[in-house]
């Protein structure tokens, strides 16, 4: 299916928004690329990168005569943002959004928007530790998948539209209940995002000197975690308030389960241990059988 | 310092051992490398790769006129592997293994040693999720660290050899304490890989068609945790029947801060949320300072 829009509006131009921008200029899905963020400062940056062709902090102006409006600012901007752009739409237009979270995204801005909207909520897939509008890049959904959670009263032509315009970008396309979207994320990402934060903060607790071998020798599986727990504050603060029951639902079975290991190691259980170990490997493979992770030794970092 | 040794002996042919037969022959740091392994299956394998010049299933063999023996094989072994040696090792020879742990290593293979021998437990803190003869590669160890424990008993310019094999093969040396090795790596590597088999582990037991779509949707934080929780599981085993007294007291401070965190979530504390996402940042930005991992986006995974 190809398709086209006119203009797009981009509230937020940081890691998704830049992405988006230089993904739908490249495959040449838009015409006009209307850019809103917050501060002066970042939208000159935009500017600098010619993300865009209209410029703006005023969300409302961005928003007025486009026929696709994606939100990829902070979850937490969403309430105030969705408020301003309102009055603003063009009836047919479609709404969506790029947050990590949906059922809050789904209650704090359908609220605001006018019934000749088509309100889409989006969350592709895809994201590096990097933020702002430099970090993007016109690959970064390829391969990825990106989520739609249309309500029931979205005529299916429009979903596909936007459907279309994430494939035109490299995603694949799934749609689901909001509510199933933030269980899956939940341990996908929420808890994992939320267990390496809390292993970089135990060391941050050590004596410095135990600390500055732990920077020494972190090669040795750390240092992955700090990659997980580099990602944006602000991002993550927003998705444990709002996603907070799925978080706390599989934590809890995390906490149970690692309870379970913990008695293992006290007792020198080598024959659970190792069962445990073995057993996690088949899902290792079902994700790279899956095409979502290189094969490569070491991630394919480069050694010198 | 230039190094040099007649007869390098490597008992075990995995990642580790293979790595060291490669970069020891390139930087022509030893005459002769005997290699010993346990099965024939793996010591043809070896053969095939011309990892050594002399292949035997027996140690006291591969051992024998060795000035220099490491035990590469997994920690669980070294007990019988160094009964079996002693009898056969030359006065003088410098005997040291690569295993993850080192109190327990000292426990278990120095009483059988004899004392004309000098005992100098290492660890090179440098691996990949991936097993075996094929996997190992000569700049395995470049620019990463490798922990030396001498005893109080082994003459310094002992150490100094052995810590020139390695600073020859690329690696940075330190010396410390063998309990003080523990310790650090509980918390820079054995919590860790716990942790990422635990939250691998919890997802293996949701119901399975949860389980297929956290698999597609692994690249938002779950796949790094399989990546880590990929390696042997025998070996990790070892690791946890041997480290056990370092790995719990870790394992105790992780979970403390991680009731703190949940309660913040249960909460909806963002500001405490927000304050530990922001302070762990620094952690990550000393790792990247030190060298020991790369500032690229998302590891340098290759994005088609
Ligand atoms: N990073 C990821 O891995 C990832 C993956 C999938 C989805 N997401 C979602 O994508 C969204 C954006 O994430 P990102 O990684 O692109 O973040 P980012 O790089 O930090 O960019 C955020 C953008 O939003 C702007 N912004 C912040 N507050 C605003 C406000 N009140 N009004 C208007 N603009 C505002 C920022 O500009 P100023 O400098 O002007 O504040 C910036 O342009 C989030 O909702 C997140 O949940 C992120
Ligand atoms: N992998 C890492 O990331 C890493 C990093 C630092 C240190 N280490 C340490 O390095 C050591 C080896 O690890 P690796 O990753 O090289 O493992 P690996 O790739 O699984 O290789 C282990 C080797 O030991 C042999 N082996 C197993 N049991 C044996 C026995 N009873 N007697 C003699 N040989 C035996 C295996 O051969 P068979 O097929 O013949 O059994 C294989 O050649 C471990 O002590 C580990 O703690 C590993």
């Amino acid at each position: 299916m190809s398709v086209h829009f006119r203009k797009l509006a981009l509230i937020g131009i940081g890691l998704i928004g830049s992405s988006i921008a230089l993904a739908a200029r490249r495959q040449g899905l838009v015409d006009v690329i209307s850019v809103m963020t917050r501060r002066q400062e970042t939208l000159e940056e935009a500017r600098a990168l010619g993300l865009g062709d209209i410029y703006t902090r005023d969300a409302a102006e961005a928003v007025r005569g486009a026929d696709l409006v994606i939100l990829c600012a902070p979850v937490g901007a969403y309430d105030t943002l969705a408020q301003a752009i309102a009055p603003a739409l063009e009836p047919g237009a479609i709404v969506s959004d790029v947050g990590s979270v949906k059922e809050h995204v789904v209650k704090v801005v359908a609220p605001h928007l006018p019934p000749t909207v088509h309100f889409i909520p989006g969350h592709p897939l895809a994201g590096t530790e990097h933020s702002g509008p430099s970090a993007g890049f016109p690959e970064l959904f390829a391969g990825r998948w990106c989520v739609l959670t249309p309500g029931s009263d979205v005529p299916e032509a429009q979903t596909a539209r936007l459907a279309a315009f994430w494939r035109a970008m490299g995603s694949n396309v799934e749609c689901m209940d909001a509510a199933h979207h933030d269980m899956v994320l939940a341990i996908t990402s929420h808890v994992p995002h939320l267990v390496a934060y809390n292993i970089v903060g135990t060391v941050a607790d050590l004596e410095a000197a135990t600390q500055s071998e732990v920077i020494k020798f972190s090669a040795s599986g750390f240092r992955d975690f700090t990659r997980i727990a580099a990602s944006d504050p602000v991002m993550w603060r927003d998705v444990f308030l709002t996603n907070r029951d799925a978080v706390l639902e599989m934590l809890g079975r995390f906490l149970e389960d690692l309870s379970v290991l913990q008695r293992a190691v006290r007792n020198g259980d080598g024959d659970s241990l190792e069962a445990m170990f073995t057993r996690t490997r088949a899902i290792r493979r079902s994700i790279i059988n899956a095409g979502q992770e290189t094969a490569a030794a070491d991630f394919g970092r480069p050694h010198e």
